[in-house]
């Protein structure tokens, strides 16, 4: 027998991205994000929802591009002050000596030093409440060769990305290899 | 200097959430989704993408609600097998012996042996490509006890949810604790 714990955001776990975006003066910006997700497959999409109050979102606007940008476990202290910060009055790559590296493809910088960087360019707005949805079409993906699998695909437990917990508002690492997927459960019952 | 790896939904992590239904003739089935997050925090919205080819696809549309319930690791074969087969041919619910329980909110079913499960009315389809991603409110949270912190308030650490990774097609369990959330970051630069 469940409780019910109200209409409220609570589930796990969601993925900490940093989203990269140039202002309307060309000052690259970060903000961190845990609304966000993969949306669809072909074409590829991200989706990243965000406050209408954030100075990113105008920045999305005003470019229609973003990066959405994946940080490693030892990023989570810079991952989390990016997120308690605004680039209305803050400069975050310099304050955090990171790196704008302006995409090739779309209108947006992505962090060098982060290991894994998706360049995208806004295919819908959904007005949902509080928040805005940008779908991106993920035009290009652009990664570290140490964080790539003998296919050369990124592989989790080279990027060591980390996550958060909305209900008691932590950071987890990511743990151990448990299975592979459409494979491992072939004989459940 | 990254390298180029295409237009692909190359990321990481995603989490792994079964999506519960109800068909026309009232069988409730699952579907295995990382194509998701959560999309606005008030009113509360989670967003799902899904083929039109699935089966809970037609059973959205038809109930225009559907559940989100949080598998732990130990589930991991259970809805890795629940991804790969199809509610049009298999009753999942009994193949696996899980127990669908009608929300008392929303025309949907959660699972009774999974701890966490969100129900949550359709609020926004949109259509993007291969995949169409439902809004949904998320009306009410239900989740065991045994999940919860002593705020009330469930813990990932106490889920032991799983992550999938789309570059490699495996599954990762969560690890260990990192930081709390808009304070380890105080200090960076």
């Amino acid at each position: 027998m469940k409780q019910s714990l109200g209409a409220k955001t609570l589930t796990s776990p969601t993925p900490v991205w940093i989203i990269g975006t140039y202002d309307k003066e060309g000052k690259p910006n970060l903000m961190t994000a845990a609304w966000v997700g993969i949306c669809c497959s072909k074409p590829p999409c991200v989706g990243v929802s965000l406050r209408k109050a954030t100075y990113t979102y105008g920045n999305i606007v005003e470019r229609k591009a973003f990066t959405v940008n994946v940080p490693r476990e030892v990023d989570a202290k810079k991952s989390d002050h990016i997120g308690t910060v605004s680039g209305k009055n803050v400069d975050k790559f310099s304050k955090l000596k990171l790196t704008p590296v302006r995409s090739n493809i779309v209108d947006a910088p992505y962090v060098e030093e982060f290991p894994l960087a998706l360049e995208c360019k806004v295919l819908h707005t959904i007005e949902i409440g509080l928040h805005t949805e940008f779908i991106g079409e993920i035009m290009d993906v652009k990664a570290d060769s140490s964080v790539l699998n003998s296919k050369g695909l990124p592989d989790t437990n080279k990027i060591k990305p980390f996550l958060f917990d909305p209900g008691s508002g932590t950071y987890y690492r990511v743990g151990a290899y448990l299975g592979q997927a459409f494979a491992t459960g072939k004989s459940a019952r």
